[in-house]
């Protein structure tokens, strides 16, 4: 089976797992239910749940006990979508091709739809943590990712730097590694946890690069790439003056660091060593991607 | 000592514990820590850290074994009001006097703290997880009281009748059941799901009723009461033809909805008998409350 055949039947096996949850979703009233739905069934990469499922293959950690982790990380990604492109936030019409939720739902129905998929995330955490001290530590790990000291601050720093053009490089670091790499650090330390820390420095550093990677794609994507293609509006990040790496190091400089980071990753994975073809192949896919 | 004494002694206990919290937060952006410690700092009554202390003390759970529960309830909660005022929900200025979070740190940034609130009281929950089985069941059943399930279903359905004016009785006991008082069954519950559930059944039961009584006297205090004794708009859930008591069953057949509620949950309290007199005291001044 080629890389590319590998990740889709990852995606898909969770994309089973979601519309297992999606159809049990039974909460009232129904435009809750519909507007978590719509925007988890959206589609989009998978690329966090694809990340636990290949790390959980290198580590030897059992599918059954990944399944749950990568549903709630999923979760806590769609509700960050969600409340990011709300009107007072980015303010984006348009996700994977679609309305996004706020433009279906409404603004109001928008923020619930977020805090519901934040607590459901975390409802089913709580129901992990009676397997063991090993599932306790791996849901708060992700917890604090996504938190004060991880996403959103990241978020919260975006926020504020939206119409500042003096750009530097520690704060679009500190941009770009909470906001972005911290929920792609999550989904790949989350095995090594499971399995009592198997190489975890290695997997969060490995996390941290390739998370700052997907996100300088993103930004030479916002430049290069079409509505088309990405599904939402594009040219945005750079034009409004907000805190991207085109705008610090330049279109040919953002390539550069992409190169380095992707190089950083390739690096790490070969000291972890096993069979890590898998994730050698999505760091030139992350590095290449078109959309 | 008596009950008001007793009632502020928890509560400036309580304000220790968050001024602690307060104190120890140092995640960056600054008005990131600015904008929780804002609306955690604007006061309030802290019913729901006072019930979880003293229904400790009524069923002789330590202090200690409670703490970072109530501090979690009330992160949630506060959470729940800064949404709540944003402009695409109620559209709130005022809260507790001050202007709302919103008004001060702007929609996006308001949006954020409620994120950040709500997601700290879960990286507080999961640390508590590993001290054992009862502590993960009562950090289970907090996050589920807040979810879609409970508080966020009450939310939408609130929102969703937001112009009707069909009153009816099932829809308002649906809002006032999840939207207000699970929120203040789940700091009931606790101390009891930490001494191994008991009278788990009758502190759930106490919880709701206690909750509908708390929410049927704010529609009343929304007719009755003045601006400066609440540190909030009046008037105005009746107005917008919002679901409340009052819009259903009119201003007397809310005192006598009230005095229901307040006799069933005194009735509870004397059936568990022990040193309930300051629960018995608490539900007079919940039917009483002026503010």
């Amino acid at each position: 089976m080629n890389y590319r055949e590998r990740y889709n039947e990852y995606a898909e096996e969770f994309n089973g797992v979601l519309k297992e949850f999606c159809n049990n979703l039974d909460c009232r009233p129904e435009i809750l239910a519909d507007s978590l739905r719509y925007s988890l069934e959206l589609g989009g990469k998978r690329i966090r749940p694809v990340l636990t499922y290949s790390v959980g293959d290198l580590l030897g950690v059992e599918r059954k006990k990944l399944s749950n982790f990568a549903l709630a990380i999923e979760l806590i990604h769609t509700y960050s979508l969600i409340h990011d492109d709300l009107p007072e936030m980015d303010n984006d019409d348009f996700r994977r091709g679609k309305p996004s939720n706020h433009k279906v739902f409404g603004a109001g129905n928008a923020v619930l739809a977020g805090d519901g998929l934040l607590n459901t995330a975390y409802s089913l955490l709580f129901k992990e943590c009676v397997k063991g001290a090993e599932y306790i530590s791996a849901a708060s790990f992700i917890c604090d990712c996504a938190g004060i000291y991880g996403m959103i601050a990241g978020q919260s720093a975006d926020l504020l730097h939206e119409k500042d053009t003096s750009y530097n490089e520690p704060t679009l670091n500190f941009i770009y590694e909470n906001k972005t790499a911290k929920l792609i650090t999550a989904p790949v330390a989350v095995p090594s946890i499971l399995c009592g820390g198997k190489h975890f420095a290695e997997l969060k550093a490995f996390g941290r690069d390739l998370g700052c990677l997907f996100q300088v794609t993103d930004d030479i994507l916002d430049v290069e790439g079409s509505f088309e293609s990405l599904g939402k509006s594009i040219g945005k990040d750079g034009k409004e003056g907000k805190y991207t790496s085109v705008n610090l190091r330049g279109l040919d400089g953002s390539k550069l660091m992409a190169d380095v980071l992707a190089e950083r990753c390739r690096g790490i994975l070969e000291g972890i060593g096993g069979g890590n073809e898998f994730l050698l192949n999505l760091v030139d896919d992350v590095r290449n991607r078109k959309a």
